[in-house]
């Protein structure tokens, strides 16, 4: 078992994905300001760990301004702070608004009362979220057949949340369950979390697997390799469009010109019922060292211009299902109704 | 000018292509068996330019045996080794054939004499493909217009053959005739070329272009970011079906999907009228390590799989067009007549 997210005697150690699969450290994180660096910096990423990281945030920052006058604007401050760390996350912003609710509903407490409710809250959050990912997980498992062979993108594993994971919980549930499946895990350029963290997830769960460069993904669809495509989601929009990591909507055009099954797997915390479509999803753009460089060796001329967004958006039309933890959507008369 | 292949005083240099874009180093060629080894580890790669690089291996080849009684059997051997040392490559197995006929056509003559031949033979093969690189870039060049936004996948420029380049030919011609172009290049994993070649070509021509991850290219396409797309060939069936860079195949569904030009440009000598379809191509698979490390850096877990195909075929259903020395192919009637 793989742990992420460790909170113990008012501290929040994250293990540090950048340096895995290499190293295991962990990152300590004393202030609030920690978490929004190490979500910030991808210490801590995948949409539900992002939003469980965020609530003990809160909670760092709560003990922070515990003696200050003015904590509920301090408060405010900080969990803006931490809001603005990945723009994409909507996990992240679910915890945010979950935790200045609280503080709105309990303006007359004391201080202490407030952070007292604000660490339950966060542990709630996580609690939530393991659940979720359990029940997601079994869901997503009754669409995979005995001996499929599966391929996944990025990393949505017990690295990316608090338990199984989403897509990668899928796999690892039927993984479990004895479907004797095979997987091809997409290596995930830029920043390679399915080199670096899927690789190392499934290989430490002893679940066969290759890894590959993105683009081998189409030759093998084509050639009837693949049964199943599952990944995760950074925000689906009320229609069903879907941002998720970079690369996931060119797959989809692969598998949907292939005929081969298309998956989302996320928390129903992922969709964002005040979007209608995708073309309302802000696309993160980050740094171009993460193309030009790979661990710190240059790759690319110096002084070069690179477009290098975080993310990209799957429509609807691409998408089989999806899978939450309440249940399978399909599409109905060619719509998803999430509701 | 970028100078990739330089013979002169009977040594073969090559711009070392692995040190690039941080270095340029020459790599010296003293024998043929350096050839072979300069081939496969890609110090020298793109078709055109392993044709080239062969045929001056052959003459070292024909340099070291040439006080040897068993000239013409020692010289079969050499040409066998230097054959295989990319199986993809048309252009290679082209100019070993032309080397193999032109001995069979001179059995009588002396060592020296046929060692001449050959040393004549590698220079015409140079200057022909400088000449086709030129003419094709034109007729490419012809189908761009003015403020197009072009993209290319891995590295098809001077680098790749002795002229201007095929794919990037296109491009630099359509640049030096004022057009105004824009280009978005893949970084075209595993191994990067277009990160590291590519980008220093561009880079050194001055011409407008930014860096991408290969699976941001779906984007860009879907939003009407790019009007052409121009990529290169290792081997071109006779019905069209290409063998290009992994890769190659999974951007040409998605132009497909999008209606936008995707364009093939090589030398007539890509052409392999020996084969009917690309089913026949045989696909070179390659180390590991290409997937695992990067520039030595480890970036997955030890002990784990990976599959790692270097070429891809795209079917001739997904091509506009393909542009030789000769002419601009368009497919009639659903069909390419390439002869």
């Amino acid at each position: 078992m793989i742990h992420t997210i460790v909170f113990k005697d008012d501290r929040l150690s994250l293990l540090d994905q950048r340096k895995l699969p290499l190293a295991e450290e962990y990152f300590e994180c004393k202030t609030y300001k920690d978490v929004e660096f190490a979500i910030r910096d991808m210490v801590v990423r995948g949409a539900p760990a992002i939003g469980i990281a965020a609530g003990y945030g809160a909670y760092l920052a709560a003990l922070e301004f515990v003696n200050s006058d003015d904590f509920d604007k301090e408060m405010e401050k900080a969990l803006d702070i931490l809001n603005k760390s990945r723009p994409t996350a909507v996990n992240l912003m679910w915890a945010v608004d979950k935790m200045k609710k609280l503080l709105e509903d309990n303006k007359d407490r004391s201080n202490e009362e407030k952070a007292k409710l604000i660490k339950k809250l966060a542990i709630d959050i996580e609690k939530l979220e393991e659940e979720m990912s359990l029940d997601m997980s079994k869901n997503g498992a009754e669409l995979v057949k005995k001996g499929d062979t599966i391929l996944t993108h990025c990393n949505t594993g017990s690295l990316a949340t608090s338990g199984l994971g989403t897509a990668l919980g899928v796999i690892k549930y039927a993984h479990e369950e004895g479907k004797d499946i095979k997987v091809y895990a997409d290596e995930t350029r830029p920043r390679l979390q399915g080199a670096r963290l899927t690789a190392y997830e499934l290989d430490k769960e002893k679940i066969p697997f290759k890894l590959i460069s993105d683009s081998v993904a189409a030759t093998l669809i084509r050639d009837g390799k693949i049964d199943f495509i599952v990944v995760g989601a950074d925000r689906i929009a009320k229609n069903g469009d879907t941002a998720n990591k970079i690369g996931t909507f060119m797959l989809s055009i692969v598998a949907k010109e292939y005929k081969v099954p298309f998956y989302i797997a996320a928390p129903s915390s992922t969709i964002d019922f005040d979007i209608e479509t995708g073309k309302e999803i802000e696309i993160e753009e980050r740094d171009e060292s993460e193309v030009t460089e790979i661990e710190g060796v240059r790759i690319a001329p110096h002084g070069i211009q690179v477009y290098n967004p975080a993310f990209d958006v799957t429509p609807y039309q691409n998408i089989t299902g999806i899978i939450t933890e309440k249940k399978v959507y399909f599409q109905e008369n060619g719509e998803f109704n999430l509701e």
